[in-house]
């Protein structure tokens, strides 16, 4: 039997607490899970600093990865013999849901920032380079490894495949949704998802709704929008994404300025370099990244010390409302008056804004364009989804900005009362009165 | 107002997903909690290796601690005003029950083992040291620390206190029963704590249930037998343990036998010479062990780099029934097998053998005597568990245990047909048919 | 002991799905539960014809009662000791939250509507007139009653005691929204409210909410939202009620007209007569209405005979998307059609008209106004939540309504086809295509 | 299409707060459910007047129908394709799963032994009588109904087919402890049914059940354990029983001699007599018996208008420890003194015993042999449950009965002080201190 078609013994199935149960009966699949590359995304946390905030957001990418492939799965067990779908690409669809994150790297979106890397960039490479998923993936047929890179790219040519990895309801975000907030336990975050995949129905190259399930679909994209505002753009999570940029930044300048670390970063060098080869990336996971954080905190270099003491010990920065748009003469004396009371504002002093989109129906040409759901009506028409309902049309199309200045509130408390520049500071940063910041869930 | 009597300015409250909600006032926990030494715990999973058989199970003591915490505040809150409680160790019970972990390290087990360790003994020291804990704790006043320290183990005069976190139906118990069935997904783990909480009154010097809650306590004993068997002592978590338990071994023996490592283990230098002072111990979680399970990768030994490998990529060794008391023949003959092979046995050949006490009524004078669950009868006089719930009374002191044998199937494949050992070892590991233990959930 | 202080002597406590427990220390509290009047409750269904949509929706309105008072318990648990707050009225407060729908009678829309009825009047009656309900209630004090009656009334001069009750976010749509959610199954009505019982706060005349609960609450809007269209205005469920109706009409009518029924329908009288004491209502529950509708089954009259057996049996009606504003002509040529088909259309054709107002800011001077939710914000302002919450706007004020024609498809499609009207009946009713109704939930 | 194999035009969901969503796709099924002996189960509460005991438990047998159906559906979806099962038998199974209750009447217990009836006999009468249900199973095939009847009556030769349906592990029994648990809201009743679903193979004659499944089934015995006596036999729920027996008894007493009723209780004629028809059966549901008792509050006899009086406002006999066997003499002391205190011993005095088997071996040869459950060993073997299992081999084979004795102490607390027997029996009914049976979950 070729091995694309080869079949487990017996039906495998991982315990999964979002889920019930994730079912694995093709060889390909099993195989893929029990790689390395694929295992080492147990070492990379879906939701970065979040378990500051959230302290059951402990969670793997890994737990993430099956989730979404299981979701796929079950999408098309219930597609099987309708027109419009092709089952020769059930494999191609299942093996692009399990790969889809395989290049995360340990709190992505600092590192990303940080070190101009890319993500996307990487999950390519692993599953086109010279490892053991790709070798896997070209056992199934030469160029599938290809065609695996190729819908998680978006640019694979059956759409209706790119759609149930990457669209405003695909099979990413139903996962990680309800896993974010099983793991976090927060209330926001249910849907009735068994209700969705059975009312999801491929026509040509999408996948619609039919319109009995609109509600359902409501409820989804509430759901997003308050896992949002209330979960991933926690200012307590992005205080601690603030110093987490601060660490690197400071690595790095040190590193280009021939400071002598204690230990030498090796791991580190290729990003420090900003030329980062495929290998240096896979060795860096959140073990490696921690364990030189707390090396660090024994560093003689007083700020990055410093940061790195904050971050593990969960020192963070307290934030108030801060728009820079509206507020650039308050940032500019506050610079300076960090300045001037020995606080590096560079470090110290960060403006962090987050803007969400929730929904947004087609706006061609536009860049990002995104495709809109579309609901199919009984009379077979297509109808997009915020044209049949209120409440999604309300919420679609408008972004919203969230705006918050951090600093160390403990270090400014500090300052001699005899400097002049401490109370104009604590007034401008509010400090006169009980600070949010501390907890974030405090009523 | 005396540092024990302050409380916050509003109440902080922590999201957990288990117990919805976990609460603070006091300003003493809130430090503890902010204490370096407290939120060390968020590096060191509360089930160690299990998250390789559960993928869920990624959750850290940190978690745990919390839950027990709570636990404790609510039944304490019930306790308010009756008699034969005094509410003058409320603190000192929130302390130790915050507390009651904060010794563990990374994988404490098999490092216990292997080093000749004892977590206890440092809780100990955390509480009574040079530590941030310490001085928040006697700050509430001079000798509270020791005070804490002996409830948790076990030597403080209010027995009262003491069977708040440790007895047979404890706060420790009952947080991480339902915490593991929660994040492991696992459907056994549920009991109605509310109501055993309603029911347990404090009776001089024990905790006892009202007997109108002998049913929910039943079920909570149930629970406590499948959580063992079916999570705490699953095969798989148990192979990746031996690997675990094997690494530190070899790695320990190079370090006698003067092998030089391409990166010296400085933070494991106390740990081999069996010398481990309280600020190596506190450094040592599970990231620093992650990074040098990674670095161990590229050694030359051959056998501390295949472990290493194994347990970071999850190749685990496989396992067939095996009971060495039973089978010492087969055993003598493996292991002389395994050496002709070049398989050496002391790393890949082990038996591990586990056992469980479900429930034990008092047998005074024995070692590690338990106190049993005492039912208040409605006539007011106290009646054991076990004579009283036939269910209880079936599985009350009965030890049940289960011997496995590890070994690396994939290597013992790859052995030459050519090799005489070869067939027979085949034959004593079962290995014609499929075996169990790639995965552990098929059925 | 005064009986208002009367406790009883062990809490006593009621085993609830949905708040898991519900507690009673208060001896009226006690004695009013087990009063025959609101014992009654458990006759009557609280969502009356939804159980022929979803089948677990077979729950009573005693169910409800008991959560709103639950609720309400916790709500005071929370104010004690509050500025604002007179703990004065707590006895108040749970009396009115557990009487609250004491004067519901079966199926209350349609029998209100039917024989104009109020059950808002006999919710006074029944705490007012001789009944045992009074009686314990005035053992309270005497007036006490009065002032019960006063809160229901929402005329009872401490507004903050009333909005405990009724506004538009009170225990009363807080129990039901996750009650009947609970019972029919369906994932929305989930929000988290304990969150939101804690964010409460009593300022002056209303209850108001800390703003960082905001999301809480549209949470809770949303799933208020979702409940009405899926559930509580279900199409299904609609057409149930417009066969109630009929049944209740005909045979009004026929008593009117001096029919004579095999058995005479003594407990109707007083409501055929529109002539209602509260000894006739209170001894008409649903399974009296349930015996006559059976026995009606057997009548000569055709159609009280068929629209009996048909709401015994779940025969409904179907129905199409029917616009009354706009379709004038259409309905008229229906009605018209009807008669000349021999179907009577004062029984078999109607259009049924549901809307609803999701949340409503105030609009003074405005007949129905209604208070609005307010948040209060960290400077001690209070703010109006639409006007601090996107999604909450868009659906402020906003009216939706949904028409539905509702009419016997099997009688049509009996007609024989030689009958003229029969083609153009089928035409205007659309059924050539398979139509809605038969199973609401299919996709 | 033959009528067998026809599909609806769509699927068909039910939405099931248990099992989420019951599927129809078959014609048969879809019209079986809308049959009028079917939709009667919506008039007769599963758990009879466990309702007054736990007040969620108001659902229909309607509910626990559609749920049965459901498991054997998937059951059977499972079973597809492998060897032993037959899938012409599908059909078949659906059908019996879905009807297998059907000859339930009110509160079938009391009226069993009241009337001397048996609801298995109806069951069958309605299957092979002259209804709906029949017709439209001899649609199916002539001789379908017959089948469907024996598989009921466990007479139909395939055994496998009746072990779906009858056995120790079927799927009547996991929807009922499921849905029990659900709508009482105990928090017994938790097992996991998708893996017993997974683990269950149709083997010759029987479903066994992979041993590797073992622990959800011990979970699965446990649930009912505690179900059986948590649940089922709670003695408040018993005392209400008891009343209700009491009343049919004193009813048809009075018949028998003659007495005269306000209102001829034509529906109960030939439940008096003794001789009931199918069609006089199928019209006697919950809302005719409640309709009688209402009325009978009204009666001039005294004791059946007590009686209702009491049932109907839930003023139910309280309860002492009792067992008849070792106090013969007191109970025949009570008789005595009852009597000669005017209180009719033979309606107000009532031992009752309710007695249990959680799981039996097989012991052939004995009455109601039950048939084990069997584990699929690895090697292929058959191995009893017991033997492998200690928490079940602890509970097998042993019966568990619980007796207690039911009064009215309401009146005998009313009896004069002088009268010489009032002393005694207080006494001897504990009436001195408080009482059990007012609210069952009192702690």
């Amino acid at each position: 039997m070729p091995y694309k078609d080869e079949q487990l013994h017996e039906e495998k199935v991982f315990k999964d607490p979002v889920h019930r149960y994730v079912h694995v009966q093709d060889r390909v699949i099993w195989d893929l899970i029990a790689a390395p590359e694929f295992q080492r995304l147990r070492r990379i946390k879906q939701l970065g600093t979040s378990y500051l905030t959230f302290h059951g957001a402990e969670h793997s990418r890994f737990n993430h990865s099956l989730g979404v492939y299981e979701i796929v799965r079950r999408i098309i067990g219930n597609f099987e013999n309708r027109n419009d779908w092709n089952d020769d690409e059930r494999l191609l669809c299942l093996c692009a849901a399990l790969l889809h994150d395989l290049g995360h790297g340990p709190f992505s979106h600092s590192f990303e920032k940080a070190f101009k890397l890319d993500h996307e960039h990487f999950t390519q490479q692993i599953i086109l380079g010279d490892t053991h998923i790709h070798k896997i993936l070209e056992r199934v047929e030469p160029g599938f490894s290809q065609k695996v890179a190729d819908v998680i790219d978006k640019t694979y040519e059956d759409k209706l495949v790119v759609s149930l990895i990457s669209s405003q309801i695909d099979a990413d975000r139903m996962d990680y949704l309800q896993r974010d907030a099983y793991f976090t336990g927060v209330s926001y975050g249910h849907f009735d998802m068994e209700r969705i995949l059975r009312v999801m129905r491929p026509i040509e190259d999408q996948v619609v709704i039919k319109s009995s399930g609109m509600h359902a679909v409501e409820d989804y994209i509430m759901s997003r929008y308050q896992m949002y505002w209330q979960v991933y753009f926690h200012p307590v999570t992005r205080s601690a994404e603030v110093i987490l940029s601060k660490i690197l930044h400071r690595a790095k300048y040190l590193f280009e300025n021939n400071y002598t670390f204690k230990l030498k970063p090796f791991h580190f060098v290729s990003f420090f370099n900003e030329d980062v080869g495929l290998a240096d990336y896979l060795k860096l996971d959140e073990s490696i990244v921690f364990y030189y954080f707390q090396l660090w905190q024994e560093e003689d270099d007083v700020i990055l010390r410093d940061l790195c003491e904050r971050f593990i010990n969960r020192r963070l920065f307290k934030y108030i409302e801060f728009n820079p748009n509206q507020q650039m003469k308050e940032w500019m004396e506050l610079y300076r008056l960090f300045k001037a009371a020995g606080i590096d504002p560079d470090y110290y002093l960060e403006v962090d804004s987050s803007s969400d989109l929730p929904y947004d129906f087609y706006r061609p040409g536009e860049e990002d364009e995104r495709l809109p759901i579309n609901l199919l009506m009984p009379d077979g028409q297509l109808k997009e989804l915020s044209r049949n309902s209120d409440i999604v049309e309300s919420i679609s199309g408008k972004k919203r900005t969230d705006h918050k200045l951090y600093f160390p509130a403990d270090v400014v408390r500090k300052l001699s009362d005899a400097l002049p520049a401490k109370q104009r500071i604590m007034e401008l940063l509010n400090l006169e009165q009980p600070l949010k910041g501390e907890n974030e869930h405090a009523d």
